[in-house]
């Protein structure tokens, strides 16, 4: 990758992220819409744009400019910002969406990549060759090799033109996986996912999510990704949540033309509009009978202004639920709107897909999870907890005491059911049967399980779920549903009464299972402990053991942030990379400073680290130095070679422990 | 209702309506939003009010004005609209929720009516007592008695002014019902649906669901329902969709003085948005960072325009979704947003509930439906087609060939399988086992089979109830699942050969019965019949019977447009009031005329008739006058005093048949 572009996150959720891409001509804040502008006809200047909508980045067509005697001689003379007059950042496209529309035009597929660096593109774009969804795989696979052979052939003439190579394969998944891989290796810097424009105009989002999936397996993870031609807000949550960050949009001036209005779920003729839904600055001016009256060429304007006002609202939309943690909620209703859609998600629920999905998934959010409908259950944030709870969590009895869904937090809710319980069978493992599968009561206040809003009625396949999860964690146990007394009687058969341990410490021990795994707890508690409760809210805070400020426990999301002392004992216990984030040589007097840790300086990191899990930072001779934040799991660690990996929270300096506010 | 206000349905779907609503300061458009102003202080002016957003109508606080000597001397002396300063119509409230929200402070109910009509307010309304939801059922009721008490007391105090008698009854279902049918039998115009606040603020939307239900089914249809205190456009479609008129906003003044924004689906503080998902003027103008450096007094001006941009908006999105007939879309787009107001959505699904939404369902829409979750297979408009599935429809055979779910409509795209089922088992029920249920082949071209958009995966809900309607219809059948050549081999030992009518003639009288009932297929195509098709898309156009001209099956809904050579066998063949629509004899002259009939003049009207359904124009003494098109049911037809009930399509005129264009 170029060194002229940096494209570094800046926040995320599922496997979306806010990046800011740096260019020769500004930086840019990802994802984002870049308007298609004409160069013969600009209905709306880019300059306008940036005023109107904020728009920082457009792109263009650079075999339109070639083609064109006088264009191209004003762009090889005085380049392509003057000829535009935009001083942002420009990006063109090279004339292969023109080759799939036109059939075979003259176009020299290097010729048109230096015209570009010649002209002084900020982002050119390789002649690839079109896949559309009727190929046969032998057809798409030679569109894939010749693809790859050009990109190939064409990076060495970049120069410091960022270079867009685009993934083809039509709709064969492998095939796209292929190309998004050979591609991969080679030095160039963004990533379009080409051959989509058919795909859209039939509303094939099914084959658009198996196609941005596939694609981004192959792709390296640290390049902006492009979905060519999808220039509709209908497809841009889903598709940000897969991980594209550009988007591109002709629609806004060719629907504009015909009368049409973009909206965020659809797109509608003004003819058809009784009244016009929605309140940007142009149909808050004219009613839908006053826009007809409008002159044609006026009317294009405004209907251009109004769909990129729509289109660019959408995008603050997603970057805002990026913000909040709540893209997969705006994603999901999104798919309400639209059957078609529903069936893209229906492929996420898929385990292969899920677990892609889950690695780039927080592990935590500052908003509660939302049930949107029938796919919520199998959100990775979910799906991860319940594998966990299989793989890790230590059940603590044969006996396990089933309540029904109640408000949450669940112990305080059933605050006297638990005490009576725990009063006749100690060591009993309560647990609720909730929506999303059955919670243990120790555990109730974790993300997402206190942080979660469902409706009293779920749906069949979200009670489904539940009950096989339910029925995996209760397998090979007795179970008694909770009936009052007769219930205390029975447990009184069973108990043994042989775990006297509070309930406070049962909570400590099962949330750092849940939370760093089976071995964690023994490790973190191990010697005389004391927790410090919040006086208003009677939860958990600190955790001392032999004195030693261990963890707290974050109110929000019921997890807990690991102290240095913690850090320690799980460095001394677990052995590399377990829980670490390897620094390089270099960057190990920064982090001695309570530096946080950019991703260039990353040696290695965990696997199992997810995005905001505790870390421990440690030397490549596995010296502690540190413990923090990871904001990035390894995967981006290692690719990334801009921004911030992990954010320091204390360090180790000189034996003297420093607390970084 | 007082002569003053005419109300009538101009547009309609779901129980949802656009109404025009006359007063003495001019015709609003409902559903609508009246904003609320405070005469002490205008944060935005009604009449900037009227060129920002369109407002129509506001409403104020006649206590408030009472209270303070200076505003109540010159609201008497100048009349309200000049304290105001706004000439449109002006509603006011009577101190109901102060007294809640104070306690007991001193009010006149009597007096403040007067008060109200001295101010020359539009509308004025009583002084109920506020049911809140805390209440047991002995206060609720007491409430209620004292509201109705009140009422009639109140209603011969309003001479020219409209009177709104609000409904308590707190969250008894039963109570809502009692109290809706004593105020509907006084001389009111308008009916608040009261108490609602409370439930807002917790977000009890199930509650609101039921408490609306029970509240229109006492009231009289004809009159505007106000959902008093919900001001909020997360509410707006399920309220509308249940047939509320009119909503009032003082959150978007009260919200913006805690720098809160209203959003289509919920509310979000300034500070916590990185980004403003909105392109209303406002939003267009500054971004978060920006509007938060504003100065306070000129922050609350902007965030209240924004505020009330959205709430416009959301009303505009309401009808014009209503002219297009997806107001059940938008409905159930809203509830995947929010758990709790997908409960809501659940007790629609009801029995009860979906009968009594039934009979104001459109019989036909301009739009497909489109799935958007679980609910969407209790919609009216498919509960009511299995119904007559069930009821009606002629099954033609014992044996019945089961296709699986395929392209729409379903003949085309198993034309062959068809045909060679029919070559050797005639009389073969062919059905296909659609997502909704079993679409018999004959009529799978009407609405909503043919017009509606599944996803390829469709949740278990809707899995479990296609299944169920599919054992009904297939209960004590033989029944084949389409297998290829093994299935005809199979069918040739069932065939009798003895139904050797054509797949056209199937179909017109398959259609007949769904739409018009059992015996009517039999009396409109009793003769020689002649089909004529379209050349195009072969589909059915006319039918003749006897060279009379019975009639046209329209392309886009599948059903038939009823001629007067039609409408003549059915008068003949069907008693009182069966199909008809009876006027009183001072319209006759006007009907023979091919005017439209106006519901004032409706002197009763067939019941099992749905809005958009076709029927006959007779007298009182049953002579036939005319076939048109329902815009009403038989309830509303009744009521209301004002609007078409009947649109006239062909008349009969000195024997002359004349058709309208």
């Amino acid at each position: 990758m170029s060194e002229l572009m940096k494209f570094e996150i800046k926040k995320r959720d599922a496997a979306g992220r806010i990046c800011s891409l740096k260019t020769r001509h500004g930086t840019v804040t990802t994802p984002t819409l870049l308007p298609v502008i004409n160069p013969n006809k600009m209905i709306i200047k880019p300059k306008e744009m940036k005023r109107l909508f904020g728009t920082e980045i457009i792109i263009t067509n650079s075999y339109i400019i070639n083609k064109h005697p006088e264009l191209r001689a004003q762009a090889l003379a005085e380049g392509i910002h003057k000829l535009i007059d935009f001083d942002g950042p420009i990006m063109t496209d090279s004339g292969t969406f023109q080759s799939y529309v036109y059939g075979d035009i003259d176009i020299d597929p290097l010729g048109i990549v230096t015209f570009q660096r010649d002209i002084d593109c900020d982002i050119g774009t390789i002649l690839d060759v079109f896949g559309t969804p009727d190929q046969t795989k032998n057809e798409a696979e030679n569109a894939v090799k010749c693809t790859v052979e050009r990109a190939k052939q064409s990076v060495p003439l970049k120069e410091d033109m960022l270079l867009a190579c685009p993934v083809q394969g039509s709709i064969f998944p492998d095939l796209r996986t292929t190309c998004a891989k050979e591609l991969g290796k080679l030095n160039a810097d963004i990533h379009p996912i080409g051959g989509i424009v058919p795909l859209m105009e039939q509303q094939r989002y099914l084959d658009l999510a198996r196609i941005i999936l596939a694609s981004k397996r192959g792709l390296p993870i640290e390049r902006p990704v492009h979905l060519f031609g999808a220039g509709h807000p209908v497809v841009f949550p889903l598709a940000v949540s897969l991980g594209c960050d550009l988007f591109d949009s002709s629609a806004y001036v060719k629907y504009a033309m015909e009368d049409r209005m973009i909206f965020p779920g659809g797109t509608s003729y003004l003819q058809k509009l009784e009244e016009i839904p929605c309140c940007c600055p142009v149909c808050s001016s004219y009613t839908a009978s006053e826009l007809l009256k409008v002159e044609k060429t006026k009317r294009i304007r405004l209907l251009s202004e109004h769909n990129l006002y729509i289109s660019f609202e959408e995008i603050r939309k997603i970057r805002n639920a990026i913000s909040e943690g709540t893209l997969w909620e705006l994603v999901e209703q999104k798919a309400s709107e639209n059957p078609l859609l529903h069936d893209a998600m229906e492929e996420l629920t898929k385990t292969k897909n899920n677990r892609w999905l889950e690695q780039f998934e927080p592990i935590v959010k500052s908003r509660a999870l939302f049930y949107t409908g029938h796919h919520t259950t199998y959100r990775p944030e979910i799906t991860r907890m319940y594998d966990r709870l299989f793989q890790w969590y230590h059940v603590s009895s044969d006996v396990i005491v089933l309540l029904s869904e109640s408000a949450k937090p669940y112990h305080l809710s059933y605050e006297n059911v638990i005490s009576d319980i725990f009063s006749v069978c100690p060591e009993a493992e309560v647990v609720v049967d909730s929506m999303m599968g059955p919670v243990p009561i120790a555990i109730d206040e974790i993300y997402p399980f206190a942080q979660s809003v469902f409706p009293l009625y779920v749906d069949k396949d979200t009670k489904k779920v539940g009950t096989e999860r339910l029925s995996v964690f209760l397998k090979g146990k007795k179970v008694i549903k909770w009936n009052g007394k007769r219930t205390l009687k029975e447990l009184e058969k069973y108990s043994h009464f042989i775990k006297p341990i509070s309930q406070d410490e049962r909570r400590l021990r099962s949330v750092a299972t849940m939370q760093f795994g089976p071995d964690a707890a023994e490790t973190l508690f191990d010697g005389t402990l004391r927790i410090v409760k919040s006086k208003n809210t009677r939860k958990i805070r600190n955790v001392y053991c032999n004195d030693e400020h261990i963890v707290s426990m974050r109110a929000a999301d019921g997890m807990f942030t690991l102290k240095l002392a913690g850090a320690k004992r799980i460095h001394k216990r677990f052995p590399s990379p377990r829980f670490r984030v390897i620094v390089d040589t270099d960057a190990v007097p920064f982090v001695q400073q309570g530096k946080s840790v950019f991703s260039k300086f990353v040696y290695d990191a965990d696997n199992l680290l997810r995005p905001f899990d505790e870390c421990i930072i440690v030397d490549t001779q596995d010296k502690l130095l540190a413990v923090g934040r990871c904001l990035l799991n390894r995967l981006e660690m290692r690719s990334f070679s801009s921004g911030q990996a992990v954010k320091t929270r204390e360090y180790v300096n000189d034996d003297t422990l420093v607390i970084m506010q």
